[in-house]
C-alpha cells in the first residue's frame, strides 16, 4: 500500500502546448488554436492534479496572475469545491493579478498582512494531495523559468503543509 | 521498511539561534555570542542535513548568499565530499554571493548559461536524499520570510531530481 502513494516531478519550463481539452474534454479535437495539441506537458499535469480536487482546494501563493491556472480555480470553484486562497498583500495590486478576478467570483482570498514576505507556492488539493515547488503562479514562471514542482500524497509531507494553511489561515483572519 | 523513508518538512522563518554547536561540536557550552543556545530550529535543522552528506553534494541554487549554509559546504569540501554547485549567472557577480567563495576553495562551480532564468533552490545529499522548497540560500530567505522546505529519501521525488541535476551539469560544461 504504501508504494501506491503518488510522488511526482514536474520540470520547467513547460514545452508550449494547448491545453484547452483539459478544460473541455467533450471537445477533444475540435480547438483551432496554433498550439500543438495533444500533448502532455508539466503544465498540462499541473493543471490536471489541480482539477482533480472533489472536496477542497487550500493555495498559498505569493503570485498568481497565470490565466490558465486562474481559469482552473474558477472551474474549481463553480464545480462546488471549496476554495480558499492566502496571497501576499504586496503582489495582489500587481498588474495581471488574478486575486481580484477570483475574489469577484466569490472565491474567498485572505492576504497576508504580516511584516514578513511570504514567499510559499503550494496547493492543497482535498487535504490529501500537495503540490509544491520553486514554481510561481506566473506565466513566466511555467514558460520562461528553470522550475520545479513536485506532488506528493505522503501525509508525513502533506500534513505539515496543512497545518501551515491553517495557521496562516487563522493569522489572517479579516474578521 | 517504506515507512522508515525519511520524509520531513521544514518551516521559515526560522527562529534566531546559535549555530555554533554544529560546526564545532566538541565544544557544545563554549559559545560565548549573545544568540540563544541549544535550541533546535528549522535552520539548525537544514544545515545538520546538509552536514550528514558522506560523499557528494548537488547543490542547484540561483542565489547563494548565507555564510552559515557557505560554511557548511566548505565543511564538507575540506572533508572531502565531492561538491558541485550549479548556479544562476547573473546571480554569482551580486554583493555578498558567496559562490566566489566556494570557487576559491576549490570546489566545482558551473553556471547556467542558458537564457532562461533558474530559479531553482534544491540540493541532494550522496545522491539519497532531497532538499527542495522555496527557499533561496540567503540570509534574507533563512531568517526574514515564510519559506518552506522538504527533506526525502522518497526515490521517486529524489530520483528524477538527481536525473535533472546531471542533465544541467552536463549542459553547461564549460570545456
Ligand atoms: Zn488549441
Ligand atoms: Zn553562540
Amino acid at each position: 500500500r504504501p508504494g501506491r502513494i503518488l510522488n511526482e516531478v514536474l520540470f520547467f519550463p513547460s514545452e508550449m502546448a494547448c491545453v484547452e481539452h483539459i478544460f473541455t474534454p467533450s471537445l477533444p479535437h475540435s480547438c483551432l488554436c496554433p498550439l500543438p495539441h495533444g500533448v502532455e506537458t508539466s503544465f498540462s499535469l499541473l493543471l490536471q492534479y489541480i482539477l482533480s480536487a472533489s472536496s477542497s482546494l487550500d493555495l498559498c501563493v505569493f503570485a498568481f496572475s497565470n490565466m490558465d491556472l486562474s481559469r482552473a480555480v474558477l472551474a474549481l470553484h463553480s464545480r462546488g469545491v471549496t476554495i480558499r486562497v492566502l496571497s501576499d498583500k504586496d503582489y495582489v495590486a500587481i498588474t495581471g493579478s488574478q486575486i481580484g478576478v477570483l475574489r469577484k467570483a466569490g472565491i474567498c482570498v485572505r492576504c497576508d498582512v504580516g511584516s514578513v514576505y511570504m514567499h510559499h507556492k503550494f496547493a492543497v488539493v482535498d487535504s490529501r494531495l500537495l503540490i509544491t515547488g520553486s514554481l510561481n503562479w506566473t506565466l513566466q514562471a511555467v514558460q520562461g523559468n528553470m522550475e520545479n514542482i513536485l506532488i506528493t500524497e505522503e501525509p508525513k509531507l502533506v500534513q505539515p503543509f496543512v497545518k501551515e494553511f491553517h495557521r496562516l489561515w487563522a493569522r489572517n483572519d479579516p474578521a
